[in-house]
């Protein structure tokens, strides 16, 4: 278990989001583009989105950090994703990947893969099928969504030892995000209990948590395990409260009560609310 | 009128998607690609939005339904709809075509008639203004809206003769949407009034739409022209439900209430709640 | 300061929106696209998108009003952009430039500065760093935001100073906009002080009020200057209201209550709370 101390540093990492206002650069999807702007601004965070390879390296030199996201990628944005990743780890900024759909079609599995391939990513945040595929160099995804055989296969100390395994292999800390989420930098093991259901029946959940790490590695990129912890409970728990709020309202309300309880989560809410845990 | 006993056998296939779970494919537009991602959702099915050619035929091929919405037709996006679109009609599954702003530029009306002439659609679904083009093979609409001469023209004899047209021309279910729906599969004819004004209000409505029809067309291929008028009822009578919670208090807490009605619908809500008549 | 007639008959511009329901053909980004539309139609606009170079400039002739932004420019939309942009004001028609992040790379910043030479706008709007930008030729902004340093150096006076050249080189209504809006047609020069810091919490502020102004225009565009005045008393006006009933619940329902508050917005109310001062 993690000290109260512990917990308390931890939290203190989203103080540090509100204080520095890192800038993030996200080439994401259009789906969730605009819920992923809106997390970053509610966790205090600055949000650039520019996907064209006219600029993207030059944006990704500004920012703090970078997020890829594959969900909508495309023959435009692909070549903007591998300028943007390399600018920014050139300047020894962290790069998120979140490999959406990784698994789904030939397409988003050799792009994942290439990008692990050519961009030293500081984190890479997927569901167990996503990460499954990345570790296994091919998959077999039903859409953007984690498969139930990937989640029910061998447990968390499967899904542990496939994010080690990655970790260890790129060099980036791991998360493996659904029900429990277990984060690996290839040597410490944590698992994360926050979140609620509801988060699977709102699109993008995944997306927003990746934006949010983003912002957590721009204002801390030198405690880079700790500020994935952080991000991964501040959203979490902000889907804990959400719930509470407006669960017999809809998933409409839902959607908007999440962003509401990022913007309003503070670190002393955090430290009482994280759920982490040490594994192995 | 329908007897009790076909409303909820109507009602039922609501269930049939919250049982099946079916995988919806969309290639729509950057407008309100979120909204549609969270009614799918909402109505228990699963969303995934993928545009690129280099995808659209593999990820087509794993989904239950396709739709594809004109309403930010582009260079990319446009062969990405043939590819999506033949890939799944190869494989039976049926496909939702949402022939958004027909009639505004020929680029939209040409796109939409060469779709309609190469893809065998399960559903097409238009307001009067977009279905009167592909009936024309031409039009003089203003923007994506509905042209109001186009409303008012003949009333439902005249909509529902466009309906029962193109249905017989190209074998697909057509919805013919407004205050009133017309649905026809070319033989029948079915009126749907739920709905309420405020649904013209926001942005989404008729995407949404388009987007739940392939959710219960997903989930029951083998009763497509009910499965359309199922979701008709269902979009309509959360509409309603939403404008009695949110009507005083705007249009931005309206597009919220009119997801949260759509996940908090059921199929006894919906029988008592849906207004169908047969025409003719 | 304005008398209240003068503040009255700026207020009957909002149901002039309302009464001709402009058709607002917007070139803008995929962050806030579906908030631009949602706003416009709040207003009592009619949004229309399509950034497809094989129909802009045909859409743009069909529009009352077009409104260019920058925000995620790429090589698809760039040439929409000019052909709508030249489409539209051959007939005539106000044509608006929101040159989001002009200054943070230098894509933003030459086609930002190549639109203003080959379009005739009728309005600019923009935050400190991009009209700085416009201004100079040339920009050092931080991402899409207003640098703090731009938004100190000088205060209001250099502000009017900027706003003012560049709507004589230009010929445009020229609108700095920040916690006190500048406005100038070269001659004439108008703070409004209306808004809340809550603005900036959430993306698509700035780019819902260019979409909105590009309303007001639309339906007067005979009295471009008072159009331009009257968004901005409006969309501010609108935040101030979302404030006092979302401020304590967090950005996610400020967000719904903006556009609930345009939706709801008269011009009785508006009048009454339009916070309009001459300058000079």
């Amino acid at each position: 278990m993690f000290h109260e101390q512990e917990k308390a540093g931890i939290a203190r990492l989203l103080r540090a989001v509100r204080e520095k206002r890192p800038l993030v650069h996200c080439i994401t999807n259009t789906v969730t583009v605009n819920d992923c702007a809106n997390a970053l601004l509610a966790v205090g965070a600055a949000p650039v989105m520019a996907d064209d390879s006219g600029e993207a390296a030059e944006i990704a030199a500004l920012a703090n950090a970078v997020v890829l996201n594959i969900g909508t990628l495309n023959a435009v944005t692909i070549p903007s994703m591998f300028l943007a990743g390399k600018s920014a780890a050139a300047l020894g900024r962290p790069v998120v990947l979140d490999p959406v759909g990784a698994g789904a079609s030939r397409l988003r599995t050799e792009t994942a893969l290439r990008l692990v391939g050519e961009v030293p990513f500081a984190v890479i945040r997927g569901n167990a099928s996503e990460i499954k595929t990345l570790c296994a160099g091919s998959g077999t995804t039903r859409g953007v969504d984690a498969d139930e055989r990937d989640l029910d296969a061998g447990g968390l100390e499967a899904l542990s030892a496939m994010a080690g395994g990655l970790a260890r292999k790129t060099g980036a800390v791991v998360a493996v995000t659904g029900p429990t989420d277990i984060l690996s930098d290839g040597k410490r093991f944590v698992a994360v209990r926050n979140g609620h259901p509801l988060m699977s029946r709102i699109t993008g959940s995944g997306c927003m948590l990746s934006a949010v790490i983003g912002g957590f590695c721009g204002a801390s990129p030198e405690r880079l395990f700790e500020a994935v912890a952080a991000a991964l409970c501040t959203l979490g728990l902000a889907g804990e409260r959400a719930a509470q709020r407006a669960e017999s309202l809809g998933t409409g309300s839902f959607r908007t009560a999440l962003i509401d309880s990022l913007s309003l989560m503070d670190d002393a809410a955090l430290a009482g609310g994280m759920k982490l845990e040490r594994l192995a």
